[in-house]
């Protein structure tokens, strides 16, 4: 079986969280945000290399409250000053077995095992995958001080996990960093290569706002 | 001051909501999904002449639910087969002394009455207002078997109350049904019209499934 690692990144400082403690902390369903999203690959993942990357201030935090709790076996890296630098953190501790590599937004919890393993198995095939939804509401794009109409069949919302091969992937990285990088895929995609999309899940939010978190709690709260 | 006509589309079938009473007529808050519309906007319009428009079989039934909670006066009227016509039913029945016309989504409860006015004030200045919100997450257009980054800084998230000069929705609304009209907007810009925005609310989404219910009554609860 091909040697997968998986960056989670949990970089984010919490500020619109309304609360001291940066949000890939907060308790979800009785555990910590971060520690969802780790055990869920975990389960989907078995045997992959989990690496979560972190503010360095957060590092110590962090240890201490997952020693609190079940969490599966994963590393810690302190990551940089964009989502890039951080992502380039997790990478480069990987070893040069893994074969793939999956990034993660640490706040997406509510990925599902199912979601993880989909997008493992295309990136067998497609060598640069990522989940997207289908969009509910009406776009516009504003251009100078008009707008214009943008046809909704066309967009998709993008999520993650993305998936990579892994030498795909560390030569993306090294390129210099560019305000135009969003999301791993665009990095990947600055070299020529081509996306395949997956089916992501409406549910698989980013939970940054407590509108979000109670949400989620609500959505955990029906599944069980 | 201007004399207002305000349109609430509460045409939707209520498949999606997973209950068989149509989902503009479930409790949101004590009162139904449109009587917490209708009274925003009496509310925030005193004087306007507000028409709800409603699948002919629902009308009774709307007509009995409404009898036992406190809604501001409206009047009803039966819809069409797409929205394009039942916003075309809801417009007919506005007198000619209506100088601004509001359409709004009658499952968009959450509208606040500061949207309303500030909608309304922009009319009176611009032909055509709709408001919008940043997009958060970051999105693809799917072309051909390929896809491609929307740039997230130019996207933007369309809501209800759309507003128009009556005259000009009313000449709009006379152009033959396509499928390109997604909203008002786009059925007034097929005139050459320019559009207005102004600022919407994250909030103020289109309540469609059991989650946006669950969403709404906790936003509610922290109101109070």
């Amino acid at each position: 079986m091909a040697k997968r690692g998986v960056v989670i990144v949990a970089g984010g400082s919490g500020k619109r969280m309304g609360a001291s403690l940066p949000k890939q902390f907060m308790l979800l369903g009785g555990i910590p945000v971060v520690a969802r999203t780790i055990n869920t690959f975990s389960e989907a993942l078995p045997n992959a290399d989990i690496v979560v990357v972190l503010p360095e201030e957060h590092i110590a935090l962090w240890r201490n409250l997952a020693s609190r709790f079940d969490v599966a076996p994963h590393r810690c890296v302190a990551g940089g000053k964009e989502r890039f630098h951080s992502v380039k953190c997790g990478i480069k501790v990987l070893g040069s077995e893994v074969e793939y590599i999956a990034v993660h937004d640490g706040v997406r919890a509510l990925a599902s095992k199912r979601l993880v393993i989909r997008a493992a198995l295309a990136v067998e095939e497609h060598k640069a995958v990522i989940p997207v939804v289908d969009v509910v509401d009406s776009y516009r794009r504003v251009v100078g001080d008009a707008s214009e109409i943008v046809p909704r069949s066309e967009l998709r919302i993008v999520q993650t996990p993305q998936m990579f091969s892994a030498e795909l992937l560390r030569r993306a990285y090294e390129q210099p960093f560019d305000a135009s990088f969003t999301d791993d895929a665009s990095v990947v995609e600055a070299l020529g290569e081509k996306i395949a999309l997956v089916e992501g899940e409406r549910t698989n939010i980013k939970l940054t706002t407590p509108e979000d978190m109670a949400y989620a709690e609500w959505l955990l709260s029906r599944e069980e």
